[in-house]
């Protein structure tokens, strides 16, 4: 009798599923609903091995999208009966402390996400909208939360405690969390399946290199640092986020410019990275392009992105005393042949050494033969990760 | 006939000053006028070879500090006349883009340190009030202004361009200038001495470490990116600065804790760093003694405040493309064996190794024998560097 385990990712006006046949991980359906909540008609789209379709619907909550694909999932004979899920697992945004691992949603378990709504305000709500929608639907069956944060809760202290006051990280939750948790995990563990190496044996520098952006030290098969922080803001300059910028410059912004709260958070989640100093695109696509055709504001913010990674693969390599797996994921770590090359340049004396059309073909080891530091290209998998964790749950 | 040279270094309430015989770069004798401008009587301090004293004075102000000091200089026969004093060279904090260079200060440069004031405006004003005193009191003498920032001015704009939107750097002047510049130059330049190498032909990672502190990676001997940014408080753990940190943080805690910009910076300007991680002192000694003794909070303020000396030392390699010297100054850089030690442990794998002994008595060159970095612990001298300048100038 065949495990089916269902993938759930539910953002503000959408949800995305995958549904996989366990422990054969074989994908049997994914999709997506989009404009959710909003005035316009949803749109629905799905693809399988041998059909793919997209349609607008007049659903208009996560419930009812819920409902639909629940019934879609029937009435195409992808399922039986709703028997054969044997789980459902929920990206959820932040786990806080409170959550270092994946767990069965409980009612306990439902409230400390209700709680840790305050530090993700705009990802933990949506997400118990996701899970509150198929418990309702299919109340027999076990929710699993996987947590973007659970993968760094093996940070050691110094990692991180902000140098700020410490009563602001006892009294306010205050630290580096870290992000992209599940996608470093993911990588890693192909990594060392592909190098046949035990996980705790490698220091790996993972970097999930997207829209957002993070890198992660891997040590004795832990986090042991990431460049997000407490919120998803921190670290790499991303497509329309700053990253790291002297703090100075806020208060700085607010005494000369009168900038609030929410000013600052648009400027620097919405309006910077790739946008702001191309004043172009937030596409790395585009700002290639245009960089390769000498537009020197592109140019630049390619120069800044890539530097901010090679510099941080400089400083996990510095903090782990050493590295022997470089892993690249994610939209632009996958598929940016220019990017990785440029992360990577007169990194040599690291160990650290392209081959020019490996990189260029997107090899699973782009590093040149006899290089000390595996150099690797890992599609990322988040929804296949959340599946491996719902399943050994759910069993 | 003798070259005298004064450095001057102004504080708010402070007027400190060493005065040189050059080019033999003899220091005949420093000191410090402290509570000026304060209800109190202010206070004098002076040391020579031969003798050392403190006094207070009914004096208030930078200006009447100047005029004790010349008729001191001119009562204790250090200078017969002072037509002696070949000029006068003044710290200056910020000197933007438009000081690339230390220069004699005419009208228009003292125009341009006054429109600086706002980038920098707890330390230009009273630089200022220096530079006034002493024009007024020596028309004819050269006033020689030596910025912290001027030595970064090399840097490339993929590092001092912060990725917020481009129009904040054009409109504000928003970007990375960097600070301890006159430092970092100052010993960059005495290790390619002791090395007999040319300073352009390293690559050199400083690091000034004292009660502010930052990093610089020196390149073809220049300044190619520093740890301090818009302002001095970006980077490094400092005592009481915390340097990078998540910049959500800030909205953060305007929005839950209604904390305005003063509050915010005066959290991180002098709340934070070992202070207010420790909870117990800003002073790194109290902290290593605190920890030797096992109160967990300094150890883990010592933890924070090595390993971001450690992953800068890591990001500024990879930047580099190597590293052969690495430098410690300033106050826990030329003192601290423990720190040493610590931001250096484990680096190996870059080819840096301390020999236990060279680095306990701080000896010029601390690394092992036949490893490729060397590690030197050469100590800052700020006021020589601007003697050195202030007598090219005013030649």
């Amino acid at each position: 009798m065949p495990n089916k385990i269902m993938s759930i990712n539910a953002g503000s006006s959408s949800l995305k599923f995958q549904l996989f046949e366990m422990p054969e991980e074989k994908l049997l359906v994914k999709g997506l609903f989009e404009r959710l909540g909003g005035n316009d008609e949803a749109i629905f789209g799905y693809s399988t091995d041998s059909a793919k379709e997209s349609t607008q619907l007049s659903i208009s909550s996560h419930k009812e999208a819920v409902d639909f694909l629940l019934k879609f999932l029937i009435d195409k004979n992808i399922l039986e009966t709703l028997e054969e899920l044997k789980g459902v697992g929920h990206r959820v945004a932040h786990g806080g402390e409170e959550f270092p691992k994946s767990c069965v949603i409980g009612i306990q378990e439902e409230q400390g996400i209700d709680k840790l709504c305050q530090l993700a305000p705009l990802h933990n709500p949506v997400n118990l909208v996701g899970i509150r929608a198929f418990k309702k639907a299919l109340p027999d069956t076990p929710q699993v939360a996987v947590f973007d944060t659970s993968f760094h809760q093996t940070m050691p202290a110094k990692n991180y405690v902000y140098p700020i006051p410490y009563t602001y990280y006892e009294e306010e939750g205050i630290r580096k969390y870290g992000f992209h948790g599940t996608s470093h995990q993911f990588v890693a563990q192909e990594a060392t399946k592909e190098l046949g190496e035990k996980l705790t044996d490698l220091k790996i520098v993972s970097c999930h290199l997207g829209n957002g952006a993070s890198i992660c030290a891997i040590k004795n098969g832990q986090s042991f640092d990431t460049s997000m922080g407490f919120t998803p803001l921190a670290g790499l300059m991303m497509g329309t986020r700053c990253g790291d910028i002297d703090p100075s410059i806020l208060t700085y912004l607010m005494k000369n410019k009168k900038m609030d709260a929410d000013a600052l958070e648009a400027m620097m989640n919405q309006q910077s990275g790739f946008l702001g100093v191309s004043g172009a695109s937030n596409d790395s696509r585009d700002i290639l392009k245009r960089a390769s055709e000498g537009d020197t504001q592109s140019q630049l913010a390619l120069d800044i992105f890539t530097n901010r990674v090679k510099t941080t693969i400089g400083a996990y390599a510095a903090e782990m005393g050493g590295i022997d797996v470089l892993i690249f994921t994610a939209g632009i770590g996958e598929n940016a042949e220019k990017v990785r090359e440029m992360c990577c340049s007169e990194l040599d004396f690291l160990g650290i050494k392209l081959d020019a059309e490996r990189n260029k073909s997107g090899d699973l080891f782009i590093q040149q033969d006899g290089k000390p530091v595996y150099v690797m290209v890992i599609p990322t998998n988040e929804e296949l990760k959340i599946a491996q964790d719902t399943f050994e749950l759910a069993k």
